[in-house]
């Protein structure tokens, strides 16, 4: 194995409904796509993935295979799983990335394990008290904003939710290319001093940070609007607001709807959900991701890395 | 004036964006499309209540008018303006409510001060820790379910979100006319013991509540499926959902969607918000209400009043 390459993005292959198919046909998307393209290092059942790089006739430049044994299925109980089969995918892909062999990893695989995964394989940025999830947020207008926590943490702290608005804010900025990036806290009321006690005393907070462009409140109904750009709230509210966004899309496609922008809210063509505050690109795929979703995820974390967006982050929070 | 009618359902004629005009078109149409009409005592500036009468051609029978020189506008404080105020229609309209006067109180004024009227002019139901505000929820298979609180407890605790669950129960089964619906409680995961603390609290409650139909939890992309009829959940984020829900319909509108299903997120087609948990029915109106909405609320307060839903909600809470 050769891991003396500048850029290295590790891959479970064998994460998702449809892996290791669809992920390698994403691999191959990703590596005829790009002039540039990181080395890959792909994770998983190295026969299979030898087979299926034969059968779709992809070369294997630019490729290591890692292989591993075992896989953690998606029902799994995570941190028992990480523990006990430390021969899985995703378990070798942390390993990767802790011991800097890969610069990133990624998984369509069991969300609590990567959750888990990121939590306790890579340390934190210094300074971060939890890491964060975001998810992208389809604007009405055809512009692209920002929500976190999306559910790593149903109960937050006002200085948690703080610095989650740097570093959306800065992912808002570096990735989805937002200047000066609108922070929102998102609340019941227009006013301050609206809300629960959470929001209340964070308001307070995202007012005095020098860090953000912070607006102020905005409500539920601002959310799709083209309001803000980086949405801060906890993980309970942005969890449930997330997959009732994912559920339009479903239902758009049963009503038959081929709306323009309802299909924007196919979270899949955003690729995955990266962690947020953990030292390198951690990003979590859907179950359901198909060769598109793969692809993307490879190219958020290369322009993750590219951008040094932890870098980033690890200044505006300290400063 | 006459109040020696056995049902006497009081509305504020000022309140909303349209009123009075549209709130007297509602009066009529509900007057006109009912047999069984309950009295109807309208509070509002009379000189201008009787001119759209006569301008109308509407008959004044059934109808008292008690006079109110003051209004309360949309966005003065609400403690402020109910004590400052006392001689504003929403005002008046509590005082008639307290006093036994009137049996419902209807309004498309300043939410605040009928939430503020609610809860300190007549009594809570005994038992009851905190009234609600509850929401329905459009299903896409053409159901409709229940959400609550929405809004009115952006700060709950566990046994309050047990009783919203008992009591949006009963709302349920007597005015969505649904047998034994099923409650669930909304939350980040399916299994018990997931969530935030709140969540993980109430789940053992709800299990162990003889009065409901406890179904387990439901995720956000359950929400708008025919999962749960009634689903409970703090008033922040649900106040988040429902302000989202209502987005829905002036995104599809602008879009041009024309689809049926889009068009049920337009809320004013189910009238108003009751306050659920205070010994009498205490509607709340859109701001923007239109005749359809005031018709539609006289027509619940109605239902809310023969169905005898406050006992009814008693009964469960205590025993």
């Amino acid at each position: 194995m050769n891991f003396d390459i500048l850029m290295n993005i590790g891959l479970d292959i064998m994460g998702g409904d449809f892996a290791p198919l669809e992920a390698i046909i994403g691999v191959s998307q990703y590596l005829s796509e790009n002039n540039n393209a990181a080395h890959l290092t792909l994770v998983g059942e190295e026969a299979q993935i030898k087979d299926l790089f034969r059968e779709l006739n992809i070369s294997q430049n630019n490729i290591t295979i890692v292989h591993a044994e075992q896989v953690i299925d998606m029902h799994e109980s995570p941190t028992k799983a990480l523990k006990e089969k430390q021969r899985s995918s995703i378990s070798i892909g942390f390993h990767l990335l802790a011991s800097g062999k890969t610069d990133a990893f990624i998984s369509a695989g069991n969300t609590g394990a990567m959750l888990v995964g990121a939590l306790f394989s890579i340390k934190a940025i210094e300074g971060v008290l939890r890491p964060t999830i975001s998810s992208v947020i389809p604007k009405e207008n055809g512009k692209t904003g920002l929500i976190l926590d999306v559910g790593l943490n149903a109960d937050c702290k006002p200085e948690q939710l703080n610095q989650f608005a740097v570093m959306g804010s800065v992912y808002a900025q570096q990735i989805l290319g937002i200047d000066n990036p609108r922070v929102a806290l998102l609340n019941v009321g227009e006013e301050e001093g609206k809300g629960n006690i959470l929001a209340q005393s964070t308001y307070p907070l995202l007012k005095e940070n020098k860090h953000i462009n912070f607006i102020g409140n905005i409500e539920g109904r601002d959310i799709l609007l083209d309001v803000a750009d980086v949405v801060v709230c906890e993980g309970f509210t942005g969890n449930v607001i997330l997959k009732l966004a994912e559920s339009l899309y479903e239902i758009s496609e049963r009503q038959n709807l081929a709306h323009e922008y309802f299909d924007r809210f196919n979270f899949e063509i955003y690729g995955g959900t990266p962690v947020l505050g953990v030292a390198k690109p951690v990003i979590i795929g859907h179950g359901i991701s198909h060769a598109r979703a793969f692809k993307n995820m490879i190219t958020l974390a290369q322009k993750m890395i590219e951008k040094d967006v932890m870098s980033k982050m690890k200044k505006e929070l300290e400063s």
